[in-house]
């Protein structure tokens, strides 16, 4: 489990903008210009489920799990934050944490499945990594 | 946030079978035979969002999620576990940890919303409920 070397699943590194790195986890901006949409990613290699953090990691992750969805609420002032590790299609370990209004295009749904990802474009992408790294540096 | 007594939301009453407490939450088995689904509910009054959570219960959260999702690994040997906070429709803040199998009515997309729910029946219902009680006390 703890073997190897923590490498970034392409698919998410594909899908993703990576934005920094906390005490645990890579975080990324999922370039879906649908929904502010953050994915936090655990660097240990071989994790595949939440119950597969060491004890001294859970802690952790729910910090930064906490410190995203903050992060989210503050800037974009949501009706609801969205946290899930599903992990059907991706096997890494990985925490969508996903801010959501009443009206986005996949509401009250789940997000996953409902849109084709929609790219920020070079510009809005620089815009808003800038303004999330911000409001990181506050909460 | 603090203020009040804790009640548990009337709809995922209605849609659960409360099995035990934990140590921060009570946890409801989905009454929804097509995958074995339990919901943890934190009995704080107030909550809506993860971050929510007072510092203190942020660490029983995360070891209570990964103590269902052991529970549901070791008796069901799913493919994967999904685990999300969702709160589009129910406010009052829960954690969904379901075992999910390539094949599922779902799969590999999100539960939520795929399918219509199917009740168990009160004999499978008090069986499964059984099951999970004894593999919780060994997890």
């Amino acid at each position: 489990m703890t073997q190897g070397v923590f490498h970034l699943d392409d698919r998410l590194a594909g899908d993703g903008h990576r934005l920094t790195r906390w005490a645990l986890s890579s975080v990324l901006l999922m370039d879906d210009a649908n929904y502010p949409w953050l994915i936090l990613v655990p660097e240990r290699p071989g994790l595949h489920e939440f119950h597969d953090l060491a004890p001294g990691d859970l802690m952790a992750m729910s910090d930064e799990i906490a410190r995203a969805s903050r992060a989210l609420q503050g800037l974009f002032r949501p009706d609801r934050i969205n946290v899930a590790a599903l992990g059907n299609q991706v096997p890494q370990f990985h925490v969508h944490v996903v801010a959501r209004f009443a009206g986005d295009p996949a509401w009250p749904g789940p997000v996953w499945g409902a849109q084709p990802r929609k790219p920020y474009g070079t510009e809005a992408l620089a815009e808003r990594a800038a303004a999330l790294k911000a409001t990181f540096a506050a909460c």
